[in-house]
């Protein structure tokens, strides 16, 4: 490809013709860099030689925070205390070493655990086994008190904080706010679920966890399987920019997760819980 | 969940709080279904007995279309006379029955062979493996002849073809479009995945086959694994709403494929190959 550096991590930039109304401008876009990570784990059920265990299409940086982040949120580790170590193995791979007596059978959870496991044709029964995974799903209403002139000024807070997103306009940004409304943490990623992983994996590995302090606010639409993520890390209210589909909104119900669509500065959908400041 | 259903296939009325500056207002919103679908298969190599391939959350609709879209942009099926038949299985399930003489080996295949089956951890790699697999991959230039200006107009048609999407927000489309600007079939799904296997599904089983005379038009952004799904079908020009990833330019360089973003009703950008009426 013909590309070349750019000084933001995540971002190659790369000659196109910008055709706008009768002219073309020959110019260098910055577009989102898209690689596959292979995640390995070494346990000792395989007296410690690495294994495969998925390989993920996602934006490079914050690889071995992406590579937890999975782990935990499939169910595979519970705390961080199950991770001896983490390596970079290469550029694109990330091996996961796994404390004595944790381990991974693979023939059983195999790839995509969480949905392969699960029964899988049936939603709700998709749902009691998830909930059953989640060690940090508290199943009580969420405690944050946030107002919703408050909930209105995090989209321009968010945009502000993806100096990257404004750059290509191609990546998906999962984030955490405190009840002041202060960005605790900001992951990016091509992948929705990558973005995730990356702000829980980070969060497990150097923050206070569980997140049940936080807010997680997305930048795109919500699917079952980012309320499943954001379960498992002790997450009580979720807000995005873009839709839920009808399998988030019943997770977060029966998680007793506070959902919020289509967030905007003059107005937002509350789909389930309760927020400070309900007029009806 | 207390929903109750619409008119539309997909759709499901919530009962949503509308929160709008100081008021709030309780009313029913359209919120597009999510649903898993098991994806079975049976073949020769089992005695006809049926095995789980894949879950996918799909949003309910085209399911047929979908599995033998999802078959043949794996690589597993090569043409329409690969299926002998295919069944829905309950309300969540379909099960392709393949052709004597066709089989998949799970064991070597996995799960998102494509990807599994390649090196993985090198994108150059990747895409080599992939030229391989395509059999309607046909490596020169786009012959469609479609200008500037009929571009410009796309997004509106697409958006006028949407109507699911004008009433939940939570839909991605893929539609096909020929020269003249007239559109030939279009799909939706919560995965933008699963739209473009359900679109390649449908005119494997029905259309004409392969679609090198049409244009593919996305709602949302390209990804290496729109590209490589577009590319399996012989679609040699594509064109999004949305921004690309690094990887899916390069595969549409590899591939010969024309690639436009950022497509708007005064914009785009021509990351790769040629349109009519370039003017440097």
């Amino acid at each position: 490809m013909r590309s070349r550096e750019c000084g933001a991590e995540g971002i190659a930039l790369l000659p196109v013709r910008r055709f706008k109304k009768d002219h073309v401008l020959l110019v260098d876009d910055p577009v989102s860099i898209e690689r596959p990570l292979q995640i390995n784990i070494s346990d000792s059920l395989s007296g410690y030689i690495p294994r495969e265990l998925a390989i993920t299409m996602r934006t490079p940086g914050d690889d071995e925070a992406l590579a937890v982040g999975y782990l935990f949120t499939e169910g595979i580790i519970q705390e961080k205390a199950d991770v001896k170590e983490v390596n970079q193995t290469g550029t694109n791979g990330v091996c996961v070493i796994l404390r004595e007596g944790v381990s991974l059978d693979l023939q059983s959870n195999g790839r995509h655990s969480y949905v392969s496991s699960s029964c899988g044709v049936c939603g709700k029964r998709a749902i009691e086994q998830i909930q059953g995974l989640n060690p940090h799903s508290k199943n009580h209403p969420s405690p944050l008190r946030i107002s919703p002139s408050l909930l209105h000024s995090l989209p321009i807070r968010l945009r502000e904080a993806q100096r990257e997103f404004s750059q290509t306009g191609g990546l998906h940004a999962s984030a955490l706010f405190d009840q002041a409304g202060q960005l605790v943490e900001l992951r990016e990623d091509v992948g929705r679920h990558n973005a995730l992983d990356k702000l829980i994996g980070s969060q497990l590995l150097s923050g206070p966890f569980p997140l049940q302090e936080n807010l997680l606010l997305l930048s795109g639409r919500i699917s079952f399987e980012l309320v499943q993520k954001a379960s498992s890390a002790g997450i009580t209210m979720i807000a995005a920019i873009g839709a839920p589909s009808s399998l988030a909104v019943e997770l977060a119900e029966k998680c007793r997760i506070t959902l919020i669509g289509f967030l905007k500065e003059d107005r937002f959908n509350l789909y389930t819980g309760e927020i400070q400041g309900t007029l009806c």
